[in-house]
C-alpha cells in the first residue's frame, strides 16, 4: 500500500508496512510511525472522471438497458477529501446519497492508450465515494451541481499497487455499521482497461487523475451524524462522517 | 492587459503595454518585447465551470424557456489551449461547433461569495471558445465527452483586469473572416456576480479557475482548415485554427 502524508509542512508518498511508513529519499529511506503522520487524500487529481451506470446488477435493479459505451461525467478537484474527513451536508439538498466505487489512480501522463496497455499508466487502486445530491441530480440536466459540492469525493485511505488483480473484488458500503451495498467488481460492464482506452481517447490523463468506475446496486441516503464506510477487498476501508454545514 | 508567458523555461505573468511586457519582480521590473516571449493560455485552471443556455436571445432562438437557475457543467483542464493554438478535430465526431463565451478568471481561493462581493475574487476577463462535438452531445446524456476533448477549450489571448465593466460588451465569432455570432453580454440571463455567487455556493473556487458564461445565438460548425476568431470588445481577439487529428 502507498499513502500520501503530511509531516512538518512537507507532503510526500510513502510505502506502508504494518504500522510504519517507509519514504524513499533516493540514496536512503526515512521511516515513520503511521500514527505520527497526517494522512492526506492519496491523490491530488487535475480531474476526476466518473462513469455512470457501470454495474450490470445496478442497471438490472433500475430496469435500464446495459449502456453501449461508458457514460462519463466530471467531479471538480475541490470536492476531494481523504479517509476520516467529514462529508459536509449542503443546505441546498434534501437528499444526499453514498455511492461506493473502485477508483483508479493514474500514474503517468498519457493519451490514446489501448486497453492491453492500460496497466502501464495505472499507479494503483483505492476506494471512492461518489456522494450525490439525488434531488439536485433529478432537477438539473447535467450532474455537475449534484455531484460537485465540496467534500463530495471521499477517496482513500491508501493506494493498492497496480499489480493487484481488480477483476473480482468484493465492494461494500456500510452506514453506521449496517451493510447497504455488497457486490463485486466482476459485475462491471466496462472493465478498467476498457475505461482507460475510452477516456484516454478523449482527454489526456495526468498523474494523480482519478477514474471512478461506477457504483453497484443499493445506493441510499446519508443523514447528518452518519458514518459511512466503503470497503473494497484487498484495498481497504474508506471511512467518513456526515456533518452539518456551517452557515456562511 | 495581463498575459502569461514562457521565456527561457520560466513561466510568469506580465503587464502588456503596447509592444512590451512589464514583469514585476518585487523590487524592480523586467521589460521584454511582446514578440520575444512565448504566449501561454492566460490561466491554468484547476477546473473550468461552464454555464449552459445563458443568453436570452439564444434561448429565444432555440424556442426554450429562460432557465430559473444556471445550468452548470465542467470541462477538464486538459482541454485548454491558448491563442493561436490548434483545435484538433477528433476522429470520433462528425460535427464540431464553436461557441463564443466571456470567461471570468478567478483571482483568489473563495467559497460562498455574495454577488455584491464578486469583484473581489475576480482576477479579470478573457475570451473563451466552448468547442463542442454536437453529435456526441446529443448522443450522450452528460456533456462531458462532447465538450471534453483535448484542445476543446481555447482561452485568451490576455486577461482584461477586473475593473472592466462587462455588463454590455459586444461578443462576436468570425470563421474565416465571416461573422457568425454577434451579440452583447447585456443579454446574459445570469450576470457574472450572480454566477460567482451560485457557483461558489457549491464548490470552492481556486486562483486560475475559469467560469465560462455561456454562448449567444449563432453557434455553428467548424471544419478542418477553418480559422475561428472570438472577439470581445475591450478584451481582445482569440484566434485558433482547426487541424486534423494525427492517428495514434
Amino acid at each position: 500500500m502507498i499513502g500520501r502524508f503530511k509531516n512538518e509542512g512537507k507532503i510526500f508518498y510513502g510505502k506502508i508496512e504494518d504500522d510504519r511508513v517507509i519514504v524513499d529519499r533516493g540514496l536512503y529511506c526515512d521511516t515513520f510511525l503511521l500514527s505520527e503522520l497526517e494522512p492526506l487524500p492519496p491523490a491530488q487529481p487535475s480531474k476526476i472522471i466518473c462513469v455512470g451506470l457501470n454495474y450490470s446488477d445496478h442497471a438490472k435493479e433500475l430496469g435500464m438497458p446495459i449502456p453501449e459505451k461508458p457514460l462519463l461525467f466530471l467531479k471538480p478537484p475541490s470536492s476531494v477529501i481523504g479517509h476520516l474527513g467529514n462529508i459536509v451536508y449542503p443546505d441546498k439538498t434534501k437528499h444526499m446519497d453514498y455511492e461506493a466505487e473502485l477508483a483508479v489512480i493514474i500514474g503517468r501522463r498519457c493519451r490514446n492508450i489501448h486497453a492491453a496497455d492500460a496497466d502501464s499508466v495505472i499507479m494503483g487502486y483505492t476506494c471512492f465515494n461518489d456522494v450525490t445530491a439525488r434531488d439536485l441530480q433529478k432537477e438539473d440536466i447535467q450532474w455537475t451541481r449534484a455531484k460537485g459540492f465540496d467534500t463530495f469525493a471521499p477517496v482513500g485511505p491508501y493506494i493498492a499497487e497496480a499489480a493487484l488483480d481488480v477483476s473480482d473484488l468484493r465492494i461494500r458500503t456500510r452506514v453506521n455499521g449496517e451493510m447497504r451495498q455488497d457486490s463485486s467488481t466482476s459485475n462491471l460492464i466496462f472493465d478498467v482497461p476498457s475505461l482507460i482506452e475510452f477516456i484516454s481517447g478523449i482527454m489526456t490523463l495526468e498523474p494523480g487523475d482519478i477514474v471512478a468506475t461506477g457504483t453497484p446496486p443499493g445506493v441510499g441516503e446519508l443523514v447528518i451524524g452518519d458514518e459511512v464506510e466503503i470497503e473494497i477487498e484487498k484495498i481497504g476501508v474508506l471511512k467518513n462522517s456526515v456533518v452539518q454545514s456551517i452557515p456562511s
